[in-house]
């Protein structure tokens, strides 16, 4: 097992990255001293898979928990459902003592996370993240929150775990096309902070798309490490942790603008790190050696580096004035000096156009 | 104008006390460097009596602001408002460099505070409380939230705002009966912390019951500068805070067991404070002749003391045993041992019966 530590000034928490740690989490949570009632908040899918081996874990520990399902999908990170979890979590008696553990992907660990942060003004909570790219991004960090009809990720709070408990036996069951999607988190770290990352990805990807279980655990454990190092530089985003946006800011836009649901997270995250390295490219900030080489690791874990179909570049546009890296109408994005080298900066919109239309299908 | 600061480390900010200052509004948002688009959710009463003069001063000062109103009541401090009010900002353009004004009682200052805490998660927020309750206690100290169909203020965030403006006029057109509900939370600081004030209010209750103007200001500067010093202690109530829940354990149970509107807010605090001074005199921290002074000075200023109704009694404990103070099912209340001195404490739930009964009409 291994261990990464969040060693943020108010608050140090503990990643735990492990095969076959599902079993443990009772006695994980004991270990950082939570005593009261626990609200289990789970994916469906997930629930069916693992939800007794985790209750049974946490009942032999002594806990009393209660059970609450979520739909899978993105439509899940809504005020409804958010609503569903205040009103469970206020029958089964939650108190400012009792704590919410969240098991699944990054859409209930948001979810799930936010209402940790507004019930009773914040109770604890934990992530159990199932897929690869909650492992390797959305469980870690403190960021939580729902989406709006206008956009997503548009509410939310900042709101740490207390532990982060990585079960890599979960990915078995992980659908071949989720696991590609999380890889393009694990792509997007390479790019912003770790040439050497970079370069395994490119020398390891049979053995990475054959699931190798010590290449996805060094993966793992690496996001994770990177991750929680530019977290603890800055957790609230006042800087350097927008870098963590890198590909986001289109990769947002493509989703919103296509529809929650026709590109999954990290697919739309491919395409926009591909148009980032473009505009980063026609910006002077990217060799065309870089670029290329950027876009060609992306392809080759077959992942989408343009849109599968057109998109109205209007629409475009303005989903990405909606960002919340935007500020009074002028767009920003993260680029890229470099492999393993990137900085927030304000985009000409032209420029901005240029990169976006270069995304769309190629013409046959 | 009088000006109390909140020296909170991460944040200091003023709370501006006097008449007519409604008019410099703009001025004081530029003052405190707030640049961005704002949005103003008001109170639909308030919003036609002092609306267009709030919006004149933004123009001038050289805001853009889009105006939200909010039905007057405590059924505004839902889901649905909530939800009401982030479309709203989505489709008024705010982003992270935006804030949000909140004009009005309690009810809509901690809906839009909230809102303004999750938003982007967080933008800014400046409090104009125009009812005496909001003036003298919901706009200070960063409180915010919303109520569940299982009870009040079950939802929230700390989110303190950046400048809270009092402009004593707007009282003048403040309901009798709401502006001796607000009288209750200004007794309740002379109980936790001024016997000074206690003694003022006992002294001078004509002049107070007349609307002095010079006695109204007193009352609420004195009342801002003892929640400032007590919410700097403790921003995050992990101890002291406590100390400012004195009659609403009690206070809160009655309100969820009548219906919200029977007791208006003050009211039921009112009916708290006697039934927390019964329970302080039963459980021999009080003495009977503070306890009587307690009583008698509520009821001096037109408050209830006990319930107009009967309240069924299990009712009302399951009500307390949801307050957010309450740990694995526990009672705690904050009780007196004199005039200016309280302390919470772990209560046995036979004695809470009995100062409940009491608190019972009496049988004529």
């Amino acid at each position: 097992m291994h261990r990464v530590t969040v060693a943020l000034p108010a608050l140090e928490y503990p990643i735990l990255i492990g095969a076959g740690l599902l079993p443990d989490l009772g006695q994980e949570l004991r270990a950082i001293g939570l005593t009261g009632r626990l609200a289990v908040v789970q994916d469906a899918a997930v629930a069916d898979r693992y939800g007794s081996a985790v209750l049974t874990s946490l009942g032999e520990a002594g806990y009393r928990a209660v059970s609450i399902t979520v739909p899978s999908g993105e439509e899940s990170k809504s005020l409804d459902q958010l609503g569903r979890l205040y009103d469970a979590f206020a029958g089964a008696g939650l108190d400012r003592g009792s704590a919410v553990v969240s098991m699944g992907g990054g859409v209930v660990g948001d979810l799930a996370g936010f209402a940790a942060a507004t019930y009773t003004r914040g109770i604890p909570f934990v992530q159990v993240p199932t897929t690869l790219l909650a492992q390797v991004d959305a469980s870690v960090g403190g960021k939580t929150g729902i989406d709006l009809p206008a956009g997503k990720n548009l509410v939310g709070a900042f709101h740490q775990p207390r532990l982060v408990l990585i079960d890599l036996d979960t990915l078995s069951t992980l659908p071949e096309r989720d696991y590609r999607a999380g890889l393009a988190e694990v792509i997007k770290y390479g790019i912003i902070a770790d040439p050497e990352l970079f370069g395994f990805l490119e020398q390891n990807r049979d053995a990475v798309l054959r699931h190798d279980s010590d290449v996805v655990e060094h993966l793992v454990v690496r996001s994770c490490q990177i991750k929680a190092e530019v977290v603890v530089e800055d957790e609230r985003e006042a800087g350097r942790r927008a870098i963590l946006n890198y590909g986001h800011t289109i990769g947002h836009a493509v989703e919103a603008t296509a529809g929650y649901g026709v590109y999954l997270h990290g697919e739309a995250v491919a395409i926009g790190m591909a148009a980032a390295g473009r505009l980063s490219s026609r910006a002077g900030w990217l060799s065309e050696e870089d670029r290329a080489r950027i876009e060609r690791l992306i392809a080759s874990y077959g992942l989408p580096v343009r849109l599968r179909e057109p998109l109205e570049p209007e629409a475009l546009v303005a989903a990405m004035r909606l960002d919340k890296k935007s500020r009074g109408g002028e767009l920003r994005f993260v680029l890229a000096r470099g492999i393993g080298q990137v900085e927030m900066t304000p985009v000409d919109e032209g420029l901005a156009r240029e990169a976006l239309a270069a995304g769309q299908p190629e013409l046959t």
